[in-house]
This record gives structure tokens, C-alpha cells and sequence, in this order.
């Protein structure tokens, strides 16, 4: 293969994916590991990403290698301070240079987001909003990033003008892999049904979530509830109580969601139940776009 | 020491405890172990209570104990089959004979209460029921049982009303040591202010909790958020939510809290801002005095 014009990294908590790129847009190489920020010290970050990326490097120069994600945290390979909203996403004087023995790679991290009150954080999603806002310049409303801290982000003049973070992702997962709950949701399997009841309960009386949980426990033990019909009604009662609290956000917006597939599928539904008439866009190459975007503007700034 | 007339047996999933009790009353000694319902395999319970109580047995005779809790559940020694509301808290002819080898004990075992609209189920907190009304029977009103799985329990004329589960407490935990917050909540000390603020917030706008949680996050990695701080306010937003779905339960009732000490008063503090005027149980010897009445029940029965 020929050697990279620069790698674009995306280097999460648990994850590390690396593309080679070349300086018109194609993708030479891509590879991934589970080297995520949250298992490396500080001197793990270079060798986790040359175990990757060693072949991609030219002799004789330094490639750039363009990074987001929690790998610009304060346990990071370097701390790239947040930017404070409102801003557009990308800023690239504010991406941090991290120290690097190998004369092959420089490397830049790209900085996350803060909102100070009320307070908030992103990081990673910078970069996606970015990836977005390249095909959609002119979006004006808000973007519904789902994940493990789901994010909902006003967006306007390709600004990020303020966004709230729900741990709804989190939450799912703690439930339903470590409380006891993990006996009554267990194995394969989706009740759409009991998904939309719990939802539309839960949005109109988010009140009852606390009360809503342990039912599913002693229905799970008394009536054999389905596990299927039990994780589909925790998902429900989880992003019911969500989109109650996120209303502010999504009534009455322009709203898109990243992600097709999975769980952005899941609450663009819920929101057109709602009467909103959110868009879905596919989330794949959301990341590499945004890193793209950022290459663009290290370039036009160093011109 | 002189032997047991009888053992009481307190089992739940991660503890064991006994006691040898006197027919007038008195304990004799008393024993504990992590030996819970959920580290053993059904032939693990007879020598887990031997393995405490075997210096209690008189020789030639059977000794009964008398044991509560998760060891009645279906992964237990036996199942005792739950019995539904409205129904008085103990009913010795539902007691369960556990299977046992040592011709030196007889084990009974009391079943659980379920309520089948809206589903919830019990195991043990009927003990602590009946231990409540030995003492008060002429109690009519809401108790309130904090822990793991805080229960609120209706009481009218010495029998079960109603009841409902509330997973604060397994929320607090799990949130507070596996989620992202375990950063910004550990240590020790605790923030009254912010534990009633937050309180006040979610029980006046319970839905949003949501949208609380990440916050504590972004403020400790904002503007250094105490530790102390955080804990206290994610305790007050879970106590705040869980106060708001169960208002039904409590608003204009009668309460009895179980439990002076920790979450108990931190309970009836949060009730008495609402107005409502929470009296406050000594909870550490409920359990034991709940056995007792078992006990007498049993012998009443045998006459």
C-alpha cells in the first residue's frame, strides 16, 4: 500500500480506530483495537496507535495523525481543554499537540465542548456534529446524538449554541446487565408493542420511571413476562422519561438523529409518535467526516 | 451455654444471620456470615446454618429454626410460594419445611407477599412487618422500608394492604460505584444543603432526574464539584424522584419509617418538608421480633 497522507483517529474511553488517509478524501487503510483511553497510562497512547499505524508512515517525515475523543481527556495522551459554548465545533487553534518519541508522527487532539450552565460536557461529538454539519451546512434546529450519554445539541449559524447530556444509555446497561433486572431481560429477542406502551406511559408521567422498574422483576416472577417484553419495556420506560425531560430541546425543532440503525432508529419513532418529524442520518461515517472536516480547516489555517 | 429452644434465621442474598433464642424470649447467642442465598447451591443452606448453629443443638431432639428472607425464594433451600395481598403479614400454615439431613433441626421457612396488580413481590420485609405491629398492632397507616429495595406497605387492620417497590437504593449503588459518576462521587462526608435542594428539585419535577445525573459529572470536571456534594445531591435527586411517584402512598397518611439511623432518618427528614409528620422506628431488632411472632404464631398453631 502507499503510505498515508494523514490518519484520522477516533479514540474512545474502550475503543481506538484509525484510518489512513490520502489528501484527496480516499481511505487507504482503516484498522482498529480495543486500546481505549480507559486502559492506556500515559505512555500507552504511541504504541497502542504505531501497533496500529506503523505501517502507514512514510520514512523520512512526520505524518499527521488528527484525533478525537476522550484520548484529548485530562487520563488522556494529553489534556486538550474544553472549548466553551457557544462555538462551532471545530477550532484549530484549540487542537493540543501531544508529546511523541517517533519522528514519523505528530499528533494533534481535537478539543471537546462546555457548556457551563447548565453544566455540561461532550467530547467526540464535537467531531460528529462537525462530520454532519460538512453535508449539511445549513442545519438549523437540533441533532440527537444517541449513545451511552446521549446528547441533544441545539445547533444554529453552524454553531453549537448549548446541549444537555442523559445518561440513558448508561443507565440501560447498568439495569440490565447488573441490577436485578440482569434476571428478568436476559437473552435475544424485541416486543415493539410493550417498547411504544412503556414510552408513551413514561413521556406522559415520567414520574413513575422509579416506580416502573422493579414491576418488571416481580411481573417477570409472578407472570413469566417475557425477557424480551421486559428489555423492550426498560428501553421504553428509559427513553420515555428521557424524551420528557429533553422537550425543551425537540418540540417544535427541526430535528435530526444520527444513527439509522439500533437505538437511533428507536427514538426517532418515539419522537414522531410525538408529532415531530425528526430525520435519521447514517451515523457510520459520521466520525471520519468530522475528522476530514478538521484536516480541511489544519489546512486552510496553515496556508 | 444452654442450648437453643429455637433458632431464628434472618437469609437474605448476600447475608446469613442467627440466633439462639429462649421460649421466653431471651436471645442466647447470636452468629452471622456472608454466607447468602446467592453464593450457595440448594445442598450449601444445611451446612451454612450448621456451620453457625450446630453448637446450639441439643442432642437427641429437634431444634426448629425459623428463617425469613431470600432463602424462601425459588433459587433458595425451598420455595415458599408468595401469598397475596390483602393478606396478615405471617400465616403459619404457608410456612415452607426446608429438605434437612441432621436429624438435630427442623427448618421452616416463611413465605414472601405478592401483590399481582400492579405486580410486586416481598421476601423478608414481611418479618419486618410483623415485627412492627408485635409492637404496634393496632397501626394503621404507611410504613416505609428503606434499603436496596425501598418498599412503601399500606397497613389497615393488622393485614397487608398494598405495597410498591422503588429501586432507589440499587440505583444509588450502581450509579454511584459502576457508572461514569464514580469519579465525582466517592470519598466520604455529606452535603446536607445539597441533598434538600436537589430533593426539593425532583420531587416538585421528578422527570428531571434524566437529565440531573450527568450534570454532577460536568460540574465535577467543570468547577470541581465536591465529592461529598455530588453523592448528596444524587441521593436527593433518586429520594426526590422515588417521593414523587409514591405520593399516593404517603400524602395525608400516616407513616411509620423503618430505621433511624442513615437512610431511614434522611426518609422522614424528606417527608417531614413535605409536611407529612413521619415517626421514626427503630429498624436494627425488627427483623428478630418479626421471627419471635413467627414463632408464637407457630406455637399457637400447634396447640
Amino acid at each position: 500500500m502507499s503510505y498515508a497522507d494523514w490518519i484520522a483517529v477516533d479514540w474512545g474511553t474502550t475503543h481506538l480506530r484509525a484510518w489512513a488517509m490520502a489528501d484527496d478524501g480516499r481511505v487507504l487503510a482503516a484498522a482498529s483495537s480495543d486500546a481505549g483511553m480507559g486502559s492506556l497510562t500515559r505512555d500507552g497512547f504511541e504504541p497502542a496507535l504505531l501497533a496500529l499505524a506503523e505501517g502507514w508512515l512514510a520514512p523520512g517525515r512526520a505524518t499527521l495523525a488528527l484525533a478525537c475523543g476522550m484520548v484529548g481527556s485530562r487520563q488522556g495522551w494529553v489534556e486538550a481543554p474544553y472549548r466553551p459554548v457557544p462555538c462551532v465545533p471545530l477550532e484549530p487553534g484549540g487542537f493540543a499537540s501531544a508529546p511523541c518519541g517517533d519522528g514519523r508522527l505528530t499528533v494533534r487532539v481535537i478539543p471537546g465542548i462546555k457548556q457551563l450552565s447548565p453544566a455540561d460536557v461532550m467530547r467526540g461529538e464535537e467531531t460528529q456534529i462537525a462530520g454532519f454539519l460538512a453535508s449539511e451546512p445549513e442545519f438549523d434546529g437540533v441533532l440527537c446524538l444517541p449513545g451511552t450519554h446521549n446528547k441533544w445539541v441545539r445547533i444554529s449559524a453552524g454553531e453549537i449554541v448549548s446541549f444537555q447530556t442523559f445518561m440513558t444509555g448508561e443507565m440501560f446497561a447498568l439495569l440490565s446487565e447488573h441490577s436485578v433486572l440482569r434476571h428478568s431481560v436476559g437473552g435475544e429477542g424485541w416486543d415493539e408493542h410493550a417498547f411504544t406502551l412503556a414510552l408513551d406511559d413514561l413521556l406522559s408521567r415520567p414520574e413513575r420511571l422509579a416506580a416502573r422498574l422493579f414491576s418488571l422483576r416481580a411481573e417477570a416472577l409472578l407472570s413469566g413476562l417475557a425477557p424480551a417484553t421486559a428489555r423492550a419495556r426498560l428501553s421504553g420506560a428509559l427513553i420515555g422519561a428521557e424524551l420528557a425531560a429533553a422537550r425543551p430541546y425537540w418540540l417544535g425543532q427541526s430535528i435530526a438523529v444520527i444513527g439509522a440503525s439500533g437505538i437511533g432508529g428507536a427514538y426517532a419513532a418515539a419522537l414522531a409518535r410525538q408529532g415531530a418529524a425528526p430525520r435519521v442520518v447514517e451515523g457510520d461515517r459520521i466520525t471520519l467526516a468530522g475528522l476530514a472536516a478538521a484536516h480541511a480547516l489544519l489546512q486552510e489555517t496553515a496556508r
